[in-house]
């Protein structure tokens, strides 16, 4: 169960309890999915036997045949599956886990020296590939898909090739749906009403999961768990979107969200587009900074003691850290508890947030989690939390210059 | 050569032309090293063909008794070294360079998860290792060296084990060289008067960079050539530091630092300490924070397009990228511009930083160019940028739990 422990000071904790009649209503309505675009509210309790079993069979299909697995995506089409990838099981199988297909990522980026070098580490392997994109029209993932399609037909012929390549997307239309199916691509559904950054729980995230040999039924049981336990979940939810509210109004310009596993970095970098993208318009917003301690101690440390505190902190917390290591892991609470004490010293408001184990049930429950608080959070502070208007603007200018 | 161009407005300018006297009495002090911790300002410039040697021979005996090769370290003793070998080269080279030592890097965090996996990984394979840490008094350190130091002693027995350890620390006092000379573990120095964060291009980086098998006098030469350079290169750092010291006069609490190619994340992670330990105290500074573009256009660019706007930008942009891949790097570009043109019509101040390309070389130069900067920008705020106290403050709460 996630547990919220609040070192934020008497102010913002009695700002906090004046939203609660208003965030309640803000639970109310996405449980209602009274919103565009909150399909994901209730998407795990809908997920049938059938749909997972069909997710299972691919990715049983794609062990078989494949020692690589391309998952080709950006922002919300790649974050979700990149974060479960590193958090689940605490990074602890590295060189070990050799029996299912290696997962990359292309498409995420415009560099030839990542794409070249990614060419390179895989030309000699068995690969399928998985375009993940909304609509198909994104210009990051339809230029690696076309470098990867020329791969595997080099390697497979054009029929070899379409058995080996997937697709997920808005089965509503798009140029990406409608080539799947002339080529005869498996695909499989992003719902229309779920944006990209709400998706890691569906097959996005679900498939390139299933292939790593992740278990997502478990996943998907972290994620009802949070639905069905109103009084206690759903209720530290809201409170904690109170809570960052309050943060926010008290003039912190800034949220430093901290892992203590080094594993757990990717699923910060998915709360950044998750937080950012939600909130981050009208003006409006906490900047959300990623950072690893201790690591980051030793560089940004300083700032944090010294600095413009302009900034406040959320601290993940893993109760049950996935290895043991000589004193390593006492050493690693203390460090925690000794930042806390420092920095409550310097006046910075802290939320720990303690996140069971690195279980993939713990990680469905944790993404569950931070999209309710992050929906709440931004419907207390008056912005849309579910489209993201601003993400076009550099798409104009840079289609217009190609 | 570093070119640096302005997209800042032009008030932010006419305030940096303010600051162009004091800037040069700075950059003079610095050149003298007249204040203390100044000694990494002229370093490569009296680094001795006969100390490079001893690098390199240390180094051509690990290359030729280790296939990794483990670099112990935390901030300024790992961010450099972790930012050179992932920068030079573009990391293109993935996969296939197998002639020389992995490098693999510990102590850098307290996590049990971490370390667990790492020894899994190499402990096959033939080891050396480098404990680097100017008082070698640190935690995470020393915690993951004794892990470290009894895995080689069951491989190779206690004096084998002395024959593959290498520390970096200051010769002058500390208690790591003095366990160093008692074992007769090879030791090179970390000058007394070099902060770790200004310390990349001595021992503390050289050393893991050659055993990597690169050309450690390339970058030195590099470094050199920005000193030799006062018309052009530090002209322009000069310059860039007066108009940094000009956007947070203007408001701006946080720096973004954006690379556009991947393998330059790293890099940002280095300078990531380098302003923000030297720049962030007495209540000062902007929070420097680290991007990948476009990656983090999908995740953090609604935010910085429509959000609240408290952040400049400053872009690392690489003149010639280290591989072609059909349109991709004619995308990259279109992608630079066109955030730019999406950024400056949200009143963002940009910088563009030109790297000529992802050498050895421009790597030195760039290191040094950006020490500079930020020591001119530090004095300029009238910061000591050379110190650090607020570091201690976690350390000495969770040596209080320990």
């Amino acid at each position: 169960m996630i547990n919220v422990n609040y070192e934020t000071g008497d102010s913002i904790l009695t700002a906090a309890d004046a939203c609660a009649a208003g965030a309640g209503e803000a639970l109310r309505a996405l449980r209602a999915e009274a919103m565009p675009f909150t399909g994901w509210v209730n998407y795990a309790e809908r997920l049938t036997d059938e749909a997972m079993s069909d997710i299972e069979q691919a990715a049983a299909k794609i062990r078989a045949d494949s020692g690589v697995f391309v998952v080709i995506g950006i922002g919300g089409s790649y974050l979700g599956a990149k974060a479960a990838l590193d958090f689940i099981g605490g990074g602890i199988a590295d060189g070990s886990a050799e029996e299912h297909p290696r997962i990359e990522f292309a498409g995420f980026n415009l560099s030839a020296a990542y794409h070249a070098a990614l060419l390179k580490r895989i030309e000699g392997d068995d690969i399928s590939i998985c375009h993940i994109s909304k609509s198909g029209g994104t210009l990051e993932p339809g230029t690696a898909f076309d470098l990867l399609r020329s791969l595997l037909i080099r390697k497979y012929g054009e029929a070899g090739a379409d058995a080996r390549t997937y697709v997920v997307t808005d089965p509503q239309g798009g140029k990406l749906k409608a080539m799947a199916d002339e080529r005869g691509w498996k695909s499989f559904p992003i719902p229309s009403d779920i944006g990209g950054r709400y998706s890691v729980l569906t097959p996005v995230g679900l498939l390139p999961l299933a292939v790593a040999g992740i278990d997502i039924r478990e996943i998907v049981s972290g994620a009802r768990a949070v639905m069905g336990a109103p009084e206690t979940a759903l209720a530290g939810a809201v409170r904690l979107a109170c809570v960052r509210k309050a943060i926010q109004d008290s003039g912190k310009a800034v949220e430093v969200i901290a892992a203590f596993e080094p594993a757990a970095a990717s699923f910060t970098d998915w709360m950044l587009q998750l937080y950012g993208e939600s909130e981050g318009k009208d003006g409006k917003g906490m900047l959300p900074v990623g950072v690893v301690f201790t690591r980051d101690l030793h560089s940004l440390g300083q700032f944090l003691q010294e600095g413009n505190q302009i900034f406040s902190e959320t601290f993940l917390r893993i109760v049950k850290p996935p290895a043991e290591l000589g004193d390593m892991n006492r050493f690693n609470e203390a460090a925690l508890r000794g930042t806390l004490a420092a920095h409550r010293s310097a006046n910075i408001p802290v939320t720990v947030i303690d996140l069971p184990d690195m279980s993939a049930r713990s990680f469905g429950e944790a993404v569950q989690f931070f999209e309710i608080v992050c929906g709440v959070t931004g419907i207390l502070m008056g912005v849309d939390p579910f489209n993201q208007p601003g993400v076009e603007a550099y798409k104009r200018e840079m289609m217009a210059l190609i």
